[in-house]
């Protein structure tokens, strides 16, 4: 079968069962849920088997460390993937919820119902448990869901694709309802993400190329993460030792995380105080800095040029601006931001909330480290991802980023006059 | 100046306007629209010349009648543009408002802060009032807008961007806050729809293929209204005497709209009774009547060939089928649907339930008529559109559709642990 006929039954066979699985209720998914993760707990050794073989290829392909390192499924992560089917049937679920019920003059009843998007596809680099991961908060929402994982990691994700179809099996829900695209051809990605009739959102996960290309070459509307530029603005009115534990908090908690902090703003007047006690801790850490004129001035450090201001470094390196006032740096971030996460310390209530309403990101701090900016600490539960797009949903996209909102009229014969 | 210089020149320009406009007040949002209200109302004579001399070209270029009156510009048509800039500063303001506030485990207090999306591109056809109109919305959400009207209105249409210039500068907010395309030159577009840097989103609002052609190329998101097939089901536990007059007005009360119903499905117990006098009322308003066999064997009509089922007519033509029950009426709708408006006739609550439930449309009405999906009876004030699309915004898109959620932290020097 051709790429195009094998990616359009596919296309076909998600969307009959994203029609079932959006009426499932909560029981029933939430038993698939946990029927799953019994399936993976008793295919252990096959799920093993199968990642043995990924690996051993990643080897002889001459995979890089970090690769082998995201490639590999051992007892742990099995566990952690067991783990994390629990807690998403332990998770409400978004979908049927009423809302915002009235009248309108006319005398009919208005109201939203919360309900699925539909076919969910979800692009993804080497990791395999990103496979039950995406699924079962797809499963969950009462998405279907067509899952696209890296060619490195092919046998881990079929043998979890077999898991995943025990438990759909077992519990009366649609196989289709969660499929994995069998071929590691990359014209498959190129069908997904075009297939508008049979699709209606794709979730990239990756690197910013594989966003980046996913991005230009879609008609399916993408919900996606670019890169997080994040910063944090130390005020002159903000608690200093409350600002050097957070600035040292959102750069050196993790380095290779979206929402780790990699500029960091100082308002001139408290520089000279601050900056060498945090120089001390980010060197004490490993931390190369690289600084603005008037941040050399006062530390020891190497230049930063104007490309720092806008990279990404996912990586023990801070660039560092002294800025005369809170304007200056929040000029800054317009121009030099992602849009991700910004944090303001400050103990001036008038400016905190003139950041808060001004900057333009998808989560905006006061008083806090950026790290906080993660689906697990907003509660959400686990996250699909996290959205630097400005439509549908902003910052950790949780379940309910993977429904809309439906119009319901409760009528008695009413007719437009 | 070549056109990607000039576009993004407005780009820019645009992005600088949007953080200005994003924090204007309410008091000053609403000003400017009252502003441009006395604007066009004191340069009326203006606002004709520069439409007559569109009427003039498009008379000599062969524009045939119905385009030509879309493009003309009259007294009462300047009165619905003034009165319209009256209501929607009389709408209240979206953005700014917090919601689900919530302290999380690790102290940090977390909400979410309604905003705008940032820069609006509105790309219509010939009416010049649609430039009032969406400028109006754009501006009272926060957003800056970049309008694109269509080369036959271009006179009228940079005759209301005067307008609406006076206005913002009268009340001290950026002028580049609603700027209109000035060049004709086709190639704008692509650039418009395609500079991800300066645009948030682009709302198109014309017939199907100009939405096709911008969907298709377009890299910025898109909240697009495709095509509206909308079906009324009357059930067999209808009460007759309702279902007749909705089946009547959603079909009559106006032909050439997205949500009128295209074709009626009825259940086969009660066919025979409806059916005929149902055929006897369209006929008297001369509607042409396309049924399938079953309806062919109780009423004298055309014969429904397979591409009527998916045909948006926007006229007096209606296709009918009989059903077996509920659910061939529901399979019927989830194969030749456009996921805009369905209805169902029916006293059985729950046969309404499951067909709210399991009907994935925008909007899904019980006992009514089709004709109510719309942003005014929804109380939305005025609409910029109805979302045929699943993410963001379903179905008519007012105010709330033009913003978003950020997330918004309040902490007291919280780290992640």
């Amino acid at each position: 079968m051709d790429i195009t006929s094998y990616m359009t039954e596919l296309g076909k066979q998600a969307r009959a069962a994203a029609r079932l699985i959006a009426t499932a209720n909560s029981d029933t998914k939430n038993a698939a849920l946990l029927a799953i993760a019994r399936a993976i707990d008793s295919h252990r050794n096959d799920l093993l088997a199968a990642n043995a073989s990924d690996m051993e290829n990643g080897r002889a392909n001459g995979l890089d460390a970090a690769l082998l390192d995201r490639l590999e499924l051992n007892e742990a992560r099995i566990n952690a993937m067991i783990e994390g089917l629990k807690q998403v049937a332990e998770l409400p679920d978004p979908t049927g919820v009423i809302s915002d019920r009235q009248v309108r003059p006319s005398g009919i009843e208005l109201a939203k119902m919360r309900v699925p998007l539909g076919v969910v596809g979800i692009i993804y680099e080497s990791r395999p448990n990103v496979t039950v991961d995406a699924a079962s908060l797809c499963l969950k929402s009462g998405n279907a869901t067509i899952l696209r994982g890296g060619s490195e990691a092919i046998h881990s994700n079929r043998a979890i694709a077999e898991c995943i179809s025990l438990g759909l099996a077992e519990t009366g829900l649609p196989e289709a309802a969660v499929q994995v695209i069998e071929t590691t051809d990359r014209a498959a990605v190129g069908e997904l993400i075009t297939m508008t009739e049979y699709v209606d959102v794709i979730v990239p996960r990756g690197g910013k190329s594989l966003i980046e290309r996913i991005s230009r070459e879609a008609r399916v509307p993408v919900i996606k993460h670019l890169d997080g530029i994040c910063h944090v603005y130390i005020d002159d009115k903000a608690n200093l030792d409350m600002a050097f534990n957070i600035a040292l908090n959102a750069k050196t908690h993790r380095y290779g995380v979206c929402n780790a902090m990699e500029t960091l703003l100082v308002a001139e007047a408290v520089a000279p105080d601050i900056l060498p006690r945090l120089a001390d801790a980010y060197r004490a850490k490993g931390v190369e800095l690289r600084g603005c004129e008037k941040t050399r001035a006062i530390i020891d450090c190497l230049p930063a040029s104007e490309e720092d201001w806008s990279t990404e470094y996912l990586a023990p390196i801070l660039s560092i601006k002294v800025v005369a006032n809170m304007d200056e740096a929040m000029d800054h971030i317009a121009n030099y931001g992602s849009h991700h996460t910004e944090a303001i310390v400050t103990n001036d209530e008038a400016r905190s909330s003139r950041f808060i309403t001004e900057v333009d990101s998808s989560s905006v701090m006061i008083n806090a480290s950026t790290r906080f900016a993660d689906g697990f600490e907003y509660g959400l539960g686990a996250e699909i991802g996290i959205s630097t797009d400005k439509i549908h949903a902003r910052g950790p996209v949780g379940l309910e980023g993977l429904t809309s909102q439906k119009w319901v009229v409760y009528g008695h014969g009413e007719i437009r006059q």
